[in-house]
């Protein structure tokens, strides 16, 4: 519970109403009830305000609801963001190593880090303060996890690799797995040994049974704030940039290179040994089949401008009739060219 | 081991052959041996009874395999899926909290609930009668699951969502895990906590590797009945109703409703904020991009009638010939156009 | 640490050069330091051996690099391969069954095994010697491991599995989960029991979070050689044949037959109760609606040549034009029509 004033403060924004107001919980705007505080961030839901019970809403600057108390800030949907966060997200509590977890000799737990029973952390592991593992996570040898780390249930990081500081893993992520890669001996396949590392930087999210693979040689590399849906692929040696966007379901094949400020949408493919330039975003189940250049929007398989897309496939339905038209027109033609011949 | 009269009981069937024999265990039409029972769904298959050596068949009614003995039913496929229930599958031993598992103090867990080592139950857990966790299964704080629940290795249920009876979640399954949603704060993200819940009804079964998000506000909930394949992605606050078919690496994105009785194929796409109506049925690989009315069958992205996007892409390799065509109909036209003239 | 001439021995290369040069490590070319050896595979990188600072290099017969140390052999990538296996990847360790690993009475465990705490091992389990199991893996009833195999954390094997020498899975891979069999029963499903088990032949690799579901009867079988990539899917009674590829995100529906030495690249799809014949190769996003003839190069969906596919898509971005083009042949030709029909 907070004060309408503390949540203004909070978010920078400007109250107009009842400072003291007892504010509960945040709800979406079709569903909230006294004591809630909801958001307008599309100006077209504004009509819905009408019939809403909330005790007050978060409204960009020129709109207005009469009758409420307002907090009024730039960004709505940011300021809506951060009051669920203060007012709904428990802090994680402190409880060190608990039983039923198995911690190698050489490990160094910071003691303010939670290690949930049924994990397993190896040796020359450091994990810093404030850090959580729940139940199941498994460290192998030689990982170091930094600070306000949140690993879930059953995530996994492997040998050597290092994790920045406010990382979040989602249950069942894998880290540092073996990158693909095998050279062809006769018929069969020789696997070549993957000895490099991943790195996740600063504020990286990566979603439930996502697999960031490990390096050949050298490092695969998870830029500072980059965010990765559930089931997301990414293959060995690959670079992504800061600040990235990956939805579910998509993948990066091995040695690409992602800029910053990319987004790309769900079961989209990016191919092997390609560049990507900052501001790429790629629409769900699009393709990139050769390097990219930076700022621009494209869809399809191959790429291209998303707007042409949507034309293009909307003359997918229309082929077989096309090529029925074409028939008929090389017919046409032959009288044509038949009776011209004939005069 | 079963009577065939048993077995015909069993499935409401009518027995014409010996009621004493006996039935040892199905087998497909060209792997029965003696002692088996097999079964003819399809027609079209029926002849292959006549080198079949099982002791007994299932068939529908109107057809016939003489000298064999006979389940007459109007459903032969389910009943072979009912006769093999009966026949080979075990009844799940009763096992209590074995050693190596970790229950908090307030989770309440039924007597006939078995509990494997490596499970880890979080505070606040209900579990229900002759429900089963296998090794290695995460249940975090006040999680309720319900009676005759089988939940496999592995699978994680996060805090505060609920699971009906009868649910089966087959292994390394993620329910609860947060939904992808952030907040643009510059350039960087800001993350939305995701505060909603999971609920999974009775007799939903989820597939290896998928992954179920819980709703940033409120609840994602999967309906009765529904079954999920592999590595299946369900957004935030996504609804899918009853009877539902989402085949392996489907996906549906945040905040779209499912109606019931939908089949989407593998690799299907189904984009956020959209309504699909019942009876939907979307090929494999298709890709929902806005509301779909009920009770048709469409395949492609864009989606379009199953049958116009079988035509479709059989014109698709015919497109670098049609091309070419349209090239030659234009200079044949100039040609004519230029010959009018003259004249 | 190796000599030269030692190295050139394990890769049946021949040595021109210091044959007691000390070699540390491997390193790509533009990335190696004094003591490294690395090497060229793609004439096309000869020149970077220039500014290269490698000790030694391995080279294609043929060519040659003045003033540095060579190994000349025929596969200079598989000798890579195996130099950095010798060179840089650990043995490891023989720990026996670790503390904090549940092992059923009736598991048979050989004496070199490895079982790391988290570990759970059912009744009738045989693994044999040298095989690895990393913390959290967990092993159903009846399942036989066999010998040098090494099991990542969290893989799973369900029950009566069988899995062969030298198989490596990677962390979070499931084998033997039920395949997806329901029997429509009214609206809604009836749950076909999946009673077949899974074989993973000798040296078989499967990729993070990948699934191999079991066979409702008989078996589900991936045979000697073959690898998988993460997050793939295979169904039931699946058959994938030797020395197969399958690139991450790539599934294979129910009941297909593949043969040897086939090539799947990501996101490709093959439908269910087809037969794939040896060595085709489908590119990335190809999707099998129908038995493929062996020794093919295909992509796209429906499948076309790789050749045909390529021309194809270039012309998707050029439909809209080709329509309008179309309306405007259209219009012209009713002109020539009208102007002849005049004269």
């Amino acid at each position: 519970m907070a004060k309408l004033q503390q949540l203004a403060d909070l978010v920078g924004g400007e109250l107009k109403g009842d400072a003291d107001l007892d504010i509960f919980q945040v709800a979406p705007i079709d569903q909230a009830q006294q004591g809630d505080i909801t958001f307008v961030a599309n100006p077209k839901y504004l009509a819905k305000l009408n019939n809403c019970q909330a005790s007050a809403v978060i409204l960009a600057p020129g709109v207005d609801a009469p009758g409420m108390d307002l907090i009024v800030c730039k960004n709505p949907y940011l300021a809506f963001a951060k009051i669920l966060t203060f007012l709904q997200v428990l802090k994680r509590p402190i409880k060190g190593v608990m039983p039923g977890a198995w911690i190698a000799d050489s490990a160094v737990i910071d003691k303010t880090a939670t290690i949930y029973p049924g994990c397993v952390v190896g040796e020359g592991v450091t994990i810093g303060a404030s850090s959580t593992l729940y139940p199941g996570v498994v460290i192998y040898d030689d990982v170091t996890i930094g600070q306000d780390c949140l690993l879930h249930a059953q995530s996994i990081v492997r040998e050597n690799c290092r994790i920045g500081d406010r990382v979040i893993l989602q249950p069942a992520v894998v880290i540092g797995s073996d990158g693909f890669g095998f050279a062809p001996d006769g018929d069969s396949y020789y696997k070549i040994p993957q000895v490099g590392i991943v790195v996740l930087e600063d504020d990286v999210e990566i979603g439930s049974n996502s697999c960031v693979d490990r390096a050949v040689l050298g490092e695969t590399r998870i830029r500072r704030g980059t965010k990765l849906d559930n089931l997301v692929q990414i293959g060995h040696n690959v670079v992504v940039g800061e600040d990235c966007i990956l939805v579910s379901q998509s993948g990066v094949a091995g040695s690409t290179t992602i800029g910053n400020h990319c987004t790309f949408g769900g079961q989209a493919a990016i191919a092997g040994h390609l560049k990507v330039g900052d501001n790429v975003m790629i629409g769900g189940r699009g393709g990139a089949t050769g390097d990219v250049a930076p700022n621009q929007i494209l869809s399809g398989l191959p790429l291209m401008p998303h707007k042409q897309w949507l034309r293009a496939t909307m003359t997918l339905p229309k082929l077989p009739e096309m090529r029925k038209d074409m028939q008929k027109i090389k017919k046409r033609l032959e009288e044509l060219e038949a009776l011209l011949k004939e005069k």
